[in-house]
């Protein structure tokens, strides 16, 4: 029945997390998009600045001033890091949960933010309370927060290519290597030298060799997993596509592990999960396009005595829109992929 | 309820409109996938050939003998020219009607045909009875129709440009000329040089100069809409992106007409169509992509006397796949747009 | 002898033009480049900013006041349009000629060029002697030039596939449609919206329809050819590919013209142009990528009564640095080819 | 003087490496193309088969009988492998020292061969003699050698990336690990589903993983350099661009190593080196796009404690084609950069 939609508020409307979670609202059968805001662009429909929504979704934009005294039933944060611990806390107070997908509220301490993002954190006991968004391994936790962080993309594509073996101690964490591959809408929707067409097409280079912001939330996540401080070594690239990540995760087991053992390890770890397929194949950027899945191969090489996981998703779904509507049904009571089972988009 | 669900067949699943057509009916719903035939991979999973439906869609395929005795209620043939029209000819007599991909049942004459496609015409009968399923155009005739040929993808996004000042006699047809561009899939999964991806990355080139066969269907549909027979210049390019065609239109009017007049008729003959979306900026293939919109522009050029027509459409979509679950929608009683109302992928 | 090489300088060096142009010049046999100007980035090595150059052309940039008491034998204006101008009317009286790369000395008169360019032209001494340089038209003149009007990219792709009709009155004029596709360094290596990967990578648009300053350019030129005023369509595209143009021109015979006819005309009217290659395939973007060649195929179509001409060129080369090298090279004595020969780059 | 210039053979003309081989033969100041051999398309000029050549390199393909009998002074065999030692043994007579492009001739043993080929030697001889041709590192032996091994593209790229710190035994070798991303060009020219569009573009997979022969190839020359056994990881994936390979390599140090060191030792080992650029930026695809350079990046990781190198060659050119003809100059007593010095094709 359509009074027992739910209600929801995008704040922020200019980026690619906000267009891509317009979308996916728009086809979940549950869901009511109530407002959608904008201080530069406030006034104009939401469609002048995502053309793709022409005749679908015009309604105007309005001021995030907006969302404190509505009746909205949740509300998403698309916005940047630093700017949304802002509105986190102006909201904190409404009846309605934030899912929040910055990198505010991924982290363990305000310190190790600081230390990371290079700005102090100015709403700690949000942090504090926040829930790290990853419903595969969260969804007790995401079931009933307040506050949800969203996880990184790379970091999604990254936990879940390694949980089952650092959850099972399986692996030497400080081998862990992640040599990643991103699609240009990781780098967002500013025009800039990085992402100028003729530096991007037909080119390919790493970038945020040894700093990028996401190996702490990934060391974070394995150590909540295994119990100990891990160190990973993650490199990301830039690739001449528009979506998605392919992690290509290296580490060394504890013990000699076998092909079929660790197929069954990893269908049994995500059998319950219905984003995450294993596959025999080598996963593709595309096989994942446009959809919430998570593809998975595990590999053992017994020549170099290693394990290399595979692991793809498309950034703006499973990486920041689609998880941010499965934790949105985890909290609202709805099986996790009401509105997500779209075949992905290929070619 | 899931018993009044309409039982689809599919006859050809290895190319593009095939497995886009499965990805169209798994998000339709009313309808259920009730058989995938398939002669080359029988008893494959149909996922097997299009991996990104794994998990998702894995029956098996079995071999198009099997359509004749079932219980399905329609049957796609999303097959090459000249194999289709056998299959139609088969299963002419099952209670289920056909919506046929090819350009086997598009024309006016088996001489035409012949003429175009170099080959004879073996079912007289079928190409006589069958619908042009263009429902802008022909939306009474489809409802009731046995045999509905879906267009081609060019002609799709021609005629839609052009059908308004066509059919109110506005244009000196012989000076219309269609310069079209499409993307890759329009040349379909085979591997040759033509898809080779060194010669079409970073590439651009025209095909089909003077001779293409969409040449003669758009003529003849002009016709239809003016009443006198109709001669264009269509010239199709191959562009370097998965899906898409642009088609820009140029003609001379046979009297002065201003960009409001232009507008006006445009939004006036499509005003109940849900798929054509009169654009204030020139249409983009993202702006339509996955999608079942053909996004149009017209515009006038006073300096040189002129109007000039911009028509994008996914050509796996509006111009195959979603044109005919558009069709289905008609012969079966339901609205239009249902189950095709997604927002385009972009980006 | 090293002593008798060409001294050059380079004004503008951050642009795409001014990088093509020190990549051309620095594998000519005849020059060296003395000077590389930029205000904006003065004391930088060239590589700075074109690091594909590192470790070959270091050398620092200097300020454009640098130029006035060099001893440069030529001089390069790799500047924007209204810049250009300026520095023109400053360098008149240095005794090496000019080669301008921008639109502001390409027009017939300083009336013409406000209509189009929306400024008033401050130089018009310079435009009424500068020399329209499209060597395969005008090289009698370009070789005594003190400044030559480097032509636009799609003019010298348009003019040069509608040369040997129009100067042999074989077309009716007003019929000229010119349907053009650019690549994205044609929109220059500003990072802007239009320059955004994502609004360009598997994309395709229209823009500038009825209205780019290019028109005029091919205009005039046509009207030299043929004596009489001509007016063409000319509507641009934006292909997701670096570099290259592929024009599609379309045009009404007067009279009856036979394929072998109009090939022969082509064949002939060129004969004596290394650059200009008329080919029996359709011409490609890769098949001219890097190189100064031109590509043309021109085509009857007796169904339709039309002919049309493909025109390939690679835009940063044939449509800007590589002409302005063929052009001094005919301003120096030297054989056109110098230097300029390289087979293109494919794929 | 044209008398004393090189007479060049190529041994098969329809692949990538052929037609590059033959645009840097073509712009090499001592060399002319004396014949180009090809059993499939014998009498048809090379430019048919590779039209970017048109009017340049028009001559017509010879069968491959033809080299035997001929006064050429050195021959390329850019033929498959298998294939190419065939070829190599019939011409090992010849006076003319023979360059070879495939896998035949790189490795240690014809049991290795067998092993990691999956077929038996036939040449054993050829294998024994042969010198694997990476200037930089075997200069000496290539001077004098008559059958050069050009070696694999994958292999310059990590061979280069790693030899500092393998020859001066600075790192744990059993800790490497090369994540490489190359461009399709390296799957070759033959139309199939790997190399079909749309499954490249757009696209990112991982390909080959734990079984790529170039493994045992930079093992073998790892072990070279220092002297014991190494074994490696290698992971290839498949990126959609046509040109480059981009290896991201890992490794652990055997004792502290800071920036400014691991810095003085790649400048160091590479001072002599005119095509290896050690950047302080991290190399991308197009800054070597169309080059003989090699463009390399360490990195020390103090957190990890890890080093990373970053290494982007073009595979057609460092990776084949240019080394080929760097090889060559060095046997035919040239300096080693000549006719190879042109700048990448950026954008």
């Amino acid at each position: 029945m359509s009074n027992t939609k739910i209600k929801a508020a995008i704040a922020g409307a200019s980026g690619y997390t906000g267009s891509e979670l317009a979308r996916l609202l728009m086809q979940h059968p549950d869901v009511e998009i109530s407002m959608i805001t904008s201080e530069t662009h406030e006034g104009k429909p939401f469609s002048a600045l995502h053309p793709q929504f022409f005749g679908r979704l015009d309604m105007p934009l309005v001021s995030a001033g907006e969302v404190a005294g509505s009746d909205v039933d949740v509300i998403f944060l698309a916005l940047p890091h630093g700017v949304s611990m802002e509105f986190a806390e102006k909201w904190a107070g409404h009846r309605a949960p934030l899912i929040d997908f910055s990198g505010d509220f991924r982290l363990g301490s305000p310190k190790t933010y600081a230390q990371w993002y290079k700005k102090e954190h100015t709403f700690a006991a949000g942090l504090e309370t926040a829930v790290y968004g990853l419903p595969e391994i969260h969804a007790a936790a995401i079931r009933n927060a307040r506050l949800v962080a969203n996880p990184g993309c790379y970091p999604t594509a990254s936990i879940l290519a390694l949980a089952p073996l650092v959850a099972k101690d399986l692996i030497i964490t400080d081998t862990i290597i992640i040599d990643a591959k991103s699609g240009l809408t990781g780098a967002g929707i500013s025009a800039n030298a990085t992402t100028h067409f003729s530096n991007v097409n037909d080119n390919f280079k790493a970038y945020g060799v040894t700093s990028h912001r996401h190996t702490i939330e990934i060391e974070e996540q394995c150590a909540h997993l295994c119990g100990n401080a891990v160190t990973v070594q993650f490199t990301p690239h830039l690739l001449p596509v528009d979506r998605g990540i392919l992690a290509t995760v290296y580490a060394r087991p504890r013990s000699g592990i076998g092909q079929a053992e660790i197929e069954k390890l990893y269908r049994n770890y995500y059998s319950d999960q219905p984003f995450v397929r294993i596959r025999d194949e080598n996963p593709s950027l595309k096989d994942v396009r446009g959809s919430n899945f998570c593809d998975i191969k595990p590999i053992v090489d017994t020549r170099t005595n290693r394990v290399i996981v595979l692991s793809a998703i498309d950034n703006l779904v499973k990486g920041a829109a689609g998880q941010a509507v499965q934790n949105m049904n985890i909290m609202f009571g709805r099986p996790q992929e009401t509105g997500l089972m779209q075949i992905p988009l290929q070619p």
